[in-house]
């Protein structure tokens, strides 16, 4: 099974694709999306919804891993974080996409095995797990780290499949 | 021109289509979109999305006037709200759209010549405006308000067309 992992942000959207065929973990594709700052807020909302589209009707993923996000630093940030997490809610939903919610701790522990571990940490993890010697931005890492999570979450619970 | 006013929320998204000839401004549709609480937040997100991309196919409108959201009570309501504005932008730019942003002080001063009008205020001015004896939710006059908000101001400002 396919899952698309995504990090919603107004700045940059991370997504990461992880495959699972028996117990093995793969990476498939990964990257950051984003646009001009000099572009109105609303288009790069559509941007992120329209690339995340696209991706998904690239690599068919059957499941998408998003972060539940409940704190923000300020209300300013919320809204903007909102904005972007709609898009890629809208854009799975139209993808026919099922989408799985995970809480920060539940991705750092599943990945790290600590709540609390640094974006540098989990990045670092990531890459021996999926066996990459490539560049990640932590935008894409974290998204494959939700991807991680969800696959291996999935193994636990069956009402999942 | 048919301009679209949307008042995005995640409980309740009012919308409300103003027509203008000549000077004279007529009421074509208005309404509110809602889904029931118990389904998960991610579909009620898409839910918007998907009813606005319905009424935009069904009446065509060429513009959508929408208030700009700064402030919120508090980052869970920003995340809310966040969402649900997202998935009506995104509505927008798909289907070719052009998008307005107001401020809630120029909508109420336009429709009531007063920033810190009420609900029932502008209601009130709203049915007075459009002529109509029809009972109005407050999320489909605010929606109707910023219609009316920007076909008002499209008359003194050529680069809107």
């Amino acid at each position: 099974m396919l899952v698309m992992g995504v990090d919603p942000g107004s700045i940059v959207t991370g997504y990461g694709l992880v495959k699972k065929d028996g117990n093995r973990l793969t990476y498939v594709g990964g990257g950051d999306i984003s646009f001009p700052k000099s572009w109105p807020f609303y288009l790069r909302v559509h941007g992120i919804f329209k690339s995340l589209i696209d991706i998904m009707q690239e690599y068919n993923p059957e499941e998408m891993s998003i972060e539940d996000v409940f704190f923000s630093k300020n209300v300013k940030s919320a809204l903007k974080i909102g904005h972007a997490r709609g898009a890629a809610l809208v854009a799975a939903i139209q993808c026919n996409l099922k989408v799985f919610e995970y809480s920060p701790l539940q991705i750092k522990q599943s990945v790290v095995g600590y709540g609390r571990a640094t974006k540098e940490q989990v990045s670092d993890m990531v890459k021996i797990i999926l066996k990459l010697d490539i560049q990640l931005s932590f935008d894409a890492s974290d998204a494959l780290a939700m991807a991680i999570c969800h696959q291996n979450w999935v193994k636990f619970d069956n009402i999942h499949r």
